[in-house]
């Protein structure tokens, strides 16, 4: 209870630590009161420690007036969870068929697992969370996702609309929304939307200040192999020409077009972040170092 | 589009129907800015006409100035995921031991599978439903629950406190919130916790004017094979008595402690009402006939 | 104060009677929110139990979250005063001539008798009904009516403008308005004024979502004489070939126009209802049976 | 339109009333945001100029921001109508015997004519004023006054209760509310009441800073004859002994008694003023200068 | 305590005052709600008995619902200190160069005497003055003034921003601002700036219904010597007309330009006053008098 | 623009940063939403780098949801002016006898000078400040200080009573207020007064969750040339025993007293600081080592 007496170092360090705050103060006066959705997935999302600093930099963003959104995908477990109950997963091209038993199994590891454990993980630390889904308020209103006809995925859908009452009532009242890629149609069918999609839209309805997407790799880079060739900054109209140069390429296509959608829809910038990188979130909003791939209007 | 021209005989029937409207008036006044907690479970949860019904129920309670709360249990479909994945479940003296891996279980089921499906079945009637579990903005604070040392039931829990906030929110907002039985512990470990408790402690902590529990039986019975011997109203103070004369027992004894719990907290009355009967919600709120047990403070 | 149980026979009754209530759903959530103007008159306002089921109506409607204003005429009440006190009525062309006295007599008669009596006809079934004329709050800013020239009719007016505050205000704290239709004009001068224009312009001033005509037929009927030939649906730039057809004649046509005007200023939909019917105007607004013409835009 | 140069004699008559202005200053600091309940009538109400000049002193004292409510009587206008349709008035003791033939006359006297001039008055001097009787809101739930058991005075009425919520909300909406004596019984009987007994039963449902009785005399005078003899202040405490000594006697009785039970109910102070003295409300409350009898708690 | 009682010759009086207050009224009405910015300063600022009467007006003002902002100069100070301070005012064409020593005396003189007693006087009589100088809130962003190059004024600044926030807060809550006419550059220089431009430019900002300069004499004269050639009613459009023609010459020309750039700017009309005349402001809002000269758009 | 990419060894600069800035945040949770006055003055009023320091400490208190509250006094530049003017300062004791001329130089320099250069030093980092004197909106209420009869103190004031109104209305709207000690008494005579003593009764007034008195001194010191001997926590009670010990003693005395008059008034905590060392507000708010002397109630 009774606070110990600072030695001369212990004092040093003190003010060394409080100039530290000091550099945050111009970011935090640039981000206040703006909306920054992020999708969080990944190793950030698996390893403990990862997990542990994504959490705190949720919460320090809230405390210093900005609204963060999560939304967060959820892959490993759900294919874990299939394994247990002898589903077999079925790919077409590497995407995966979802029937209705593995709807049953996604909505249940999403919504009944990894959103609970985000929403403890934030709570955790002073923060106050609120879990979603599509379902609730009907945020996510979804229909079967529009591909090649000759695929059926299943109930693989898109995000035809957006409700956010349910979001801007929570974050008026200082929750976090934490959201589960999970839609419904009109018509009553559930559906299972890539996690990068839904942030987009969802950053794009709530015209965010920022779409951030946290991934396993360092961001754009020239050469995938060497994080020294990282493009650090990229304009929507140059995204075309990146994929047919082959430097967008694989799984980074979709993520870089949802932030172009994003972009599109009046957001006001999008990331591409390493979530690998502890505290990547906060040192993109925080300090003057690109820690990553950003795309501008 | 164009609406039919009405007949003789069938404007007869539509005065007839806006009559019984109207018997409804004055049961609408009484309640209306009234907070009233359903638990709901049993057959109401597995039938789907009674689904069905108790979801408009619901709506047409929130549509005339009711705020429905609604706590829901999952009993069978965790045995049947239990199942699925090849765990077995362990009972001591007929009550399930909840470790670990059946603690997964229930969340997923309860809040991936249950709680969106309710959630969905509101709002297919036009409501605006909110899925909750005791996690969300620290909804429910859980602890151990107290019992016999010799039996440990692992991650059993009892509501150590409630923190409503976000439940005032969603209701001002004129959304329904929907709420699963799990909450956490100030350090973070996740109980599972009996349905029927939850809903009598919620109802205490936000003073509802009524707890309703939707069971499978006709309500308090002297003689439980005879529905003609339903008790339709006893006090509070009665309930011990009942007990010692084996009238209640067996199931309803945890139901009726609930219910004596929540009176005490300061809920207006609580009732014990037949799910099985169609829409028995509606019933008991906006007619003067009873059709279940009411206990009173 | 005991609920009686409820037998098993009566228990199918109550069940019929909530399926009733359930199809009133769709209904409600079509029109929650929307203001609804209605013109009471004729035998409506005569026969005590049409009488009582107006008022029952309107209380309904409010419960669920529409917001009824309400306005009436008197024209019977007022010759029957005028009786009483020996004055005579003048007609010209078959329109009342309204002298300073009759003025006088009028506005005794709405504000002081009839007025009061459906405010108390609604607070008696539990609505919060709050009387005005077109003085209070300056709600009806009125001018004389703009006739032949050679026809002077008095002290009869028209609406020169609106101030829908007061009734903004009571309709916010869940006050219904039942206005008298007595304008004054800028001078000071009272004029009073046809009720169904009062409640046309009301409506268009209000953005109101229906203008409902309360009267003593059955609606735009081909042949007057039989109920069977009734026009269920007319689009507003049908009016004037109805007109010339003499199908729309006598006093159906200034009813028809305050409809038009209505519309033209933005009211979504009129009604002409026949009050002679039982609950006519629920029947209207919560089934999906025309009892009536409808005046589309 | 171009405003006349002043000339340096009208300036001097220009900064003398300026100077007037400011006296001002000290008692609208004192008043503002307080409740005056004015019991309007006699006079005041008949004689058009000292009418003008009430309308005037109210909207002022609403400009101001204090909050006037208007509670005015109707005697011989309802006499006068009386005679009109041929009915004899009844009295018991010199108190009118109100039938229900009376009781129709003295609504629409209160309702139809009377409140409605008011209204019309205040508005004319930019006020913005709403009529309302004990109907309004259910604003005055009245029962039948308790008199002597021989004599059945009929549908004479005292207040039971006060549902002020009315008055509260078109007072925060700056309407000033102008209210007939008029009743109702929660079982619909409508009562005519005594104004004072209204005035005084309102300002203490409205926690009042003031009461104020227009009336016809200057106030309590030791000689009713002589106004030099006039008492400018008593306690409430010295009531009884006035009456006792006749000092207070006849229709002043009943006037005295309402202001006392004002008091009681938590008015800051009573006011018998002289109707007939030009400006009497503003006088009593914007100068120094007592111009009645104030009675103090 | 005791109010005496009036004598008949005082009651004549008495009502001879409330007569004028009245003829306040139709005024009061033109401008509740309205914001009038008053330049302040000259005789009306050093005269103490004219000081008193401008806080009576502004004070009055504020109650009868006007916002009144005021902007106050202060010159002869300025040099009172400076020569107490041993520092000679340096002058440029009869400007007065501000170097870093003037400035500083000037903040003082400004802030640390004349915007405190303004403040202190406007409380005395019952106003709630809260004094500002444009550092507050940022409320006035300043750049060095634009001149001739070859005269360097110094830190003479004239207004780039104004940043109202503050202003509305106070205003709202019935707080009177008192500005001084300081403001400082986005790179934190501060400047002096003339009072009148920054009542001229706040005024513009806020969208004020008036802006009042109070000057040392009667207003625009076509012969200065001669207050009877007063130009009681220009237009805008006139003014360079009046300068060309000498008529509007000297001190005259900027004071006349801050008018236009605010009537340019959305003011509804601009007053040039003498503030020698007692009470001049509340001559000017609350009669029909021209008391100077009136620029209307 | 574009953000340079971070190499490695800045990556781990960068890491180490937000791992910083995350131990604030159980900190930051602690004092969200609460009040804190602080008594700026001595060597952190300047020096410059000191003075950027406390002014980038109190932007960041705000910026994280603490309500900042800054008193300042101005000893120092006082004495100086006076001197710039010719003005000889008197003491008796070591206390400056405050005359009218001194009380005049007293506020130009509180209010026209220091008050200035805090509010825009405080702009300057991002903050909103609005710098106030007691005598806007009455905020302090002074009277003349009770001392000794033989010693004639002049205008030197003590706090008689705070309307913290204008405080309230600026911190809710996220101003920052800055107050100089000067208050007016009743009959509008103007105080200085003591700065430990104004923060300590405004902080009473505020219920603030803190006081810290910014000082030249380490804390409270048993030995004061040795920092080790530091008294890093005291209650309330132990005060009068410290300074009969004569361990608490000179300048010491008042700011003790003003500490423990703040406690008494409900104040939570009490910190003497040191505000030579760099941070030493934010490092007392955000760790956990103490760096001054805190007293508790």
């Amino acid at each position: 209870m009774i606070p110990p007496i600072a030695t001369e170092s212990e004092l040093q360090s003190l003010i060394g630590k409080a100039t530290v705050l000091m550099e945050a103060l111009p970011y935090i006066q640039r981000f206040r009161g703006e909306t920054v959705v992020i999708k969080y997935g990944g190793h950030a999302m698996i390893d403990p420690e990862l997990k542990r600093m994504v959490m705190q930099d949720i919460v320090l963003m809230e405390h210093v007036g900005i609204n963060p959104i999560i939304v967060h995908g959820g892959g490993p477990e759900i294919t874990a969870l299939m394994d247990r109950m002898g589903l077999e997963a079925q790919f077409i091209d590497g995407q995966r068929v979802t029937d209705a038993a593995t709807l049953d199994v996604a909505e249940m590891v999403l919504n009944g697992k990894l959103n609970g454990e985000i929403v403890q993980g934030i709570n955790g630390f002073g923060g106050r969370a609120v879990g979603l889904s599509g379902k609730d308020g009907n945020l996510i209103v979804a229909r079967k996702l529009q591909t090649n006809p000759d695929r059926d995925m299943g109930y693989v859908g898109e995000v035809e609309a957006v409700n956010p009452e349910v979001i801007r009532i929570l974050e008026k009242a200082d929750f976090i929304p934490v959201i589960s890629p999970i839609g419904v149609s009109p018509e009553g069918q559930t559906y299972n939307i890539n996690a990068d999609t839904v942030a987009a839209d969802l950053a794009g309805a709530l015209k965010a200040r920022k779409l951030v997407l946290l991934t396993d790799v360092r961001g754009i880079c020239r050469d995938a192999d060497d994080p020294a060739t990282l493009i650090s900054r990229i304009r929507e109209g140059d995204i075309d020409g990146l994929i047919e140069q082959k430097i967008v390429r694989g799984g980074m296509i979709p993520k870089v077009r949802a932030c172009r959608a994003a972009l599109r829809a009046g957001v006001g910038m999008a990331h591409i972040l390493d979530g690998r990188l502890p505290h990547s979130l906060l040192i993109e909003l925080f300090t003057d170092k690109g820690v990553g791939s950003m795309i501008m209007p």
